[in-house]
């Protein structure tokens, strides 16, 4: 079990200030799911070592199989991401030779070859990090082992995310932990408070141990009250997940029906 | 400065598995930085009383002047956001009376007005919780003090968050802490790499302790390396933090000019 657990850190003051809406941690999460992992916590944290530092320790100390951080991998003094890894696994800060080697490669090509001190920055890690390469961008990502937890340390910028994600982070999440196959679905109701719907749900969650149904308020619609109803499920094959949630489906369907609301499948 | 710390803790599978966006957090971000309060760490954790109050104790540890919660306060089983907020307070769960009248006056209106079971349920609060009225939806809101630590408990639904907030914290915030007024802007430059930008923008920042600073890379048009320079500052009135916006506007202006790139404010 544990080790289907992630956890993400998202890193970053544009994300405290309501400058930057987190959709690296969202587009994380939805990946580790489909790829059979269970997201445990997502913390945000600011710019700052002490914080970057005492946030990953909290998240070793929970136990999870992975640790998933975004953002402060670039070139400028803001980014401290692995300052803040090097300290909370008491590592020292040395120049990755491999790394210099990935980002010589980059800057060959342009116009501005030279590894100058902002460039060199983003090839210091702490001393046994394995360096990943950034198939879009410049700052080369992060691999690192503590314990029977693997930390990864990805670029903020979201294409750059995506991409090392994809390379690195998603063939071994398959490899290790992908032995489940997750569907889902929804149905909305008309007619029917949460209110009133709850013991009904209550019965369809009780007679369906396998599948996960959680009920979502959307307000009124003509004076109407609407519900979201998600259902999802887990199991060893697509089949056996299928006949799990057909099953809650007809049960939550029927359910609606007597409760005096309508319902449809979305 | 310590009351000015705000910590935000979402709750929520549904937030987790990448089925719904956390605009919530984002949203409340920005009101409380614009209010002038300084957002310190978003967590979002299942819908788990353990998880949710470990949560709100490891937040509490930290020291903020304020924690504001947002989901699990409706009629559901998995509405499980006040259990965990008395289990981490140590405080038993109770039928708040004040909490009952709120929802016999809103379902009084409706042709279903019993108060069942799920509905007694969101009158179901800590002992020593205050009920905050929502103005859009049935859940009561909660707000409760340890030591100098406020916690506001919000409902999860977007519409219902977004009143409660704008009704019982915000005045709350801006008499306690809106001292500062906050005004920022961003550049865009094109043509110049964040690596070779890093050192000029070590010298604006340098040389405008009260202005915040940072890039964010945006990629590349046609080519050229895109970034966003956002400028932020504090001060007692608008036009002094105009002033100090103005002045490192002027010089990171001019620093990616001498760079060899092109700048507007955007």
């Amino acid at each position: 079990m544990r080790k289907r657990l992630v956890e993400i850190i998202s890193v970053g003051n544009e994300l405290l200030t309501g400058h930057t809406l987190n959709t690296n941690a969202h587009w994380i999460a939805k990946q580790v799911t489909d790829a059979g992992g269970i997201v445990k916590k997502v913390t945000i944290v600011r710019d700052e070592i002490n914080e970057i530092a005492s946030s990953i320790r909290e998240s070793l100390n929970r136990k999870s199989g992975w640790i998933i951080i975004s953002g402060g991998l670039g070139p400028t003094y803001d980014d401290k991401t692995l300052r803040g890894l090097a300290e909370a696994l008491g590592q020292k800060l040395v120049l990755n030779e491999e790394a210099v080697g990935m980002l010589e490669r980059k800057y060959r090509k342009t116009s501005n070859p030279m590894l100058t001190a902002p460039r060199i920055k983003m090839a210091t890690m702490p001393a046994k990090a394995t360096p990943l390469e950034n198939p879009v961008g410049h700052a080369p990502a992060v691999m690192m082992k503590r314990g029977s937890c693997t930390i990864f340390s990805l670029p903020g910028v979201p294409t750059e995310m995506m991409a090392v994600f994809a390379k690195h982070i998603l063939p071994v999440l398959k490899r290790k932990i992908g032995k489940l196959v997750r569907i889902e679905t929804s149905l909305e109701t008309t007619n029917v408070m949460e209110s009133v719907i709850a013991p009904y749900l209550d019965r369809v969650i009780a007679s369906n141990p396998k599948v996960y149904i959680k009920s979502h308020p959307r307000g009124y619609s003509k004076g109407v009250s609407v519900l979201h109803i998600n259902l999802a499920c887990e199991a060893s094959s697509r089949k056996l997940a299928s006949n799990y949630l057909r099953k809650a489906v007809r049960e939550m369907k029927q359910s609606v029906t007597d409760a005096g609301g309508k319902v449809k499948e979305i």
